[in-house]
């Protein structure tokens, strides 16, 4: 007969969730109020408003989705799409393949652009297939491919995709909060984000924002959103501005305050030094990475300050080393997917994790544990090495 | 700027969320771990067998959906259903019309079996459109109708959908852990839930559960499931018995803590025990409404215990009542939905909200309400009525 469950305290430094903020877990077990109660009306109208700061947008269709990530990317893919429409997809990495999943449930034709893992989207690949395609409805690309820890230059794409007229889609789970993301200034027409990576939030929730040109084609669809539970056109009318408010599902009221103060957080940081704490951190992990003699994979100008995708040396089995580092030192590290499995570990620094304590921990943890597993390296050498950016910053 | 949101502190005894246990709000701010992490797999294996328990089935694929009750509604439409196949959807209030929603979004027939709201399934229209229509492949009706309180005979329904060869459909959001309930016993093919009524935890979870039957449906579809965050042949994978999970999406780990000790609180207390008390405290609550001159507009041989309907007594504005209690009281009952709109109060009495205390609480304080307003009536003749049923108890 199963009792209270008591989790380990863990050091969460995988590709999320990541460590979670002590403010939010609090805010977590405040007491539960109906979702039509005027104060979680309150609530429900901060969160957009703190979420068009988070994305540096004015849309009016800001919110977050009642489910993870994945949900949000289907409830952007269903809303926007048709049956028989064509989507250009980007795919570099894991999550460009679930987007082609989701173009293809909606009855519409992916076009794929493809690169390889762990390089970024390559803009005139990107460009051949909005000529090639002039009937092509939609751009959707990966801003930061968790699967990969590399960036893509969103700005640029989504330049690309307004000079040729289609609606530009991205996924920014894991690069809001972490890295620069403007949807107005770069013309995103709909994005999606999820709680659990830099925004330090339990996993669980999809922040989505639409642009009004996105609304309207939403509107206009002339068949109806496939899913209920994501279909904007009634999520508008919970969601909205109006006063009177239809009811449309019951919203998670607890993970809304976590969602909440996670979002009052980063305000109250603001968003240009989170950004640069995210920079910071990871510029003292690459030098401790490097003192150890491993290398990242990713290309430094494509690299992902929030998600450092570390190779494996020859001759190690990473499982091996996740697995000790999680029962000796309570630290989670991320292993590779795809084509990437087996060669790299991914190292989260994301939101409250960007931390110079778990950049530390990690350091000392990882080259203690290599060593014992017979890598030859010079002691101390990680944690001196990222202790001196750490001086000079 | 939006600074951290302190919630009020209410009593909840809307149509849901109903009041949460503050075993399990203690629960939900306990460290996040990762959702791949060796604990969080036996936390999953243990909520799966608790789940078990609750529905009473032995079916391998029950689970938690990663989302709200709507969501777990369109998650069995979604893999049962494909496009040109019909189903028989009985609508008696307000969710079986959603049940019909899904159905069409699935490309799928919905033949309609209409009740009054307020009125349970009729069980001969049924018999009657299941002979009309041999081809159809699925009977789908609620449990426990959450906008008008009454029950339909779940065992009976069930059991004409055998009869007649056809999948059988619960929604069970308001009678899970209210009302008997057993899923293997009846012969249920697909059931979902919800968090957030008698269960106790927050909103934002949906358990659900398959028979082998079903599943065997799921696997041999010619089509995809439209939904890929909803695909049950996916979720399996991630749920599933097997050593190696794959990652479909990342779980909501600290929603799943609570429904956890929600579940543990369950089996603590004992599936009977848990049904005998919501009879009880319906019994007392019913008594002091009835002191009051006021009525519950469900027949009684199929009311609900943990959603009662109470008639708003001629020329009294309900609102202005609700509005009282909650600013007043901190106590929210639920309005009317639909053709029920200003007619009927919904009071729940749900999971820990079943109990003497918030029985007393709810009487005391619409009886005074009610005569602040103007209501001619007998005062303290409803605490009265109730305490004595609590002494016969």
């Amino acid at each position: 007969m199963p009792s209270s469950f008591h989790p380990p305290v863990r050091t969460l430094m995988g590709p999320g969730p990541s460590d979670v903020n002590p403010r939010i877990l609090e805010a977590l077990s405040r007491p539960t109020i109906g979702h039509l109660d005027p104060e979680f009306i309150r609530l429900m109208d901060e969160i957009k408003a703190l979420l068009q700061y988070a994305f540096k947008t004015n849309n009016e269709l800001t919110l977050p989705v009642s489910a993870p990530g994945s949900a949000g990317m289907e409830a952007v893919f269903v809303n926007l799409l048709e049956r028989g429409d064509k989507a250009i997809v980007c795919q570099n990495g894991a999550f460009g393949g679930r987007m082609k999943e989701n173009v293809e449930r909606c009855g519409a034709t992916p076009v794929m652009v493809m690169d390889e893992w762990g390089t970024a989207v390559d803009l005139d690949k990107v460009e051949q297939a909005l000529k090639s395609n002039p009937d092509a409805k939609m751009l959707a690309f990966v801003h930061a491919e968790t699967s990969t820890g590399v960036l893509s230059d969103a700005q640029r794409l989504a330049a690309l995709g307004h000079q040729y007229g289609v609606l530009v889609v991205v996924d920014a789970v894991t690069s809001l909060g972490g890295v620069p993301l403007e949807v107005d200034a770069w013309g995103i027409d709909a994005i999606y984000s999820g709680s659990q990576k830099c925004l330090s939030c339990i996993p669980g929730l999809s922040p989505v924002s639409f642009s009004s040109r996105a609304v309207e084609v939403i509107r206009s669809r002339t068949s109806k959103v496939q899913s209920w539970f994501l279909d904007m056109n009634l999520i508008m009318d919970y969601w909205g501005g109006s006063t009177r408010r239809s009811y449309h599902h019951t919203a998670p009221i607890n993970p809304l305050y976590g969602l909440h103060e996670a979002l009052v957080c980063l305000q109250e940081e603001g968003l240009p030094q989170v950004w640069q704490r995210h920079a910071m951190q990871h510029k003292a992990f690459a030098a401790g990475i490097e003192a150890m003699g491993l290398k990242l994979i990713v290309d430094p100008l494509s690299r992902l300050p929030q998600l450092n995708a570390v190779g494996v040396p020859e001759g190690f089995d990473e499982a091996v080393v996740r697995a000790t580092l999680l029962s000796q030192y309570d630290l989670e590290i991320g292993a590779g997917l795809g084509s990437l499995a087996g060669k790299i570990w991914r190292v989260g620094l994301m939101g409250y994790g960007a931390s110079q304590k778990n950049v530390l921990v990690c350091l000392g943890a990882l080259e203690s544990v290599l060593v014992e597993q017979g890598l030859s390296l010079d002691r101390g050498a990680a944690v001196q090495a990222a202790n001196e950016i750490y001086r000079g910053a």
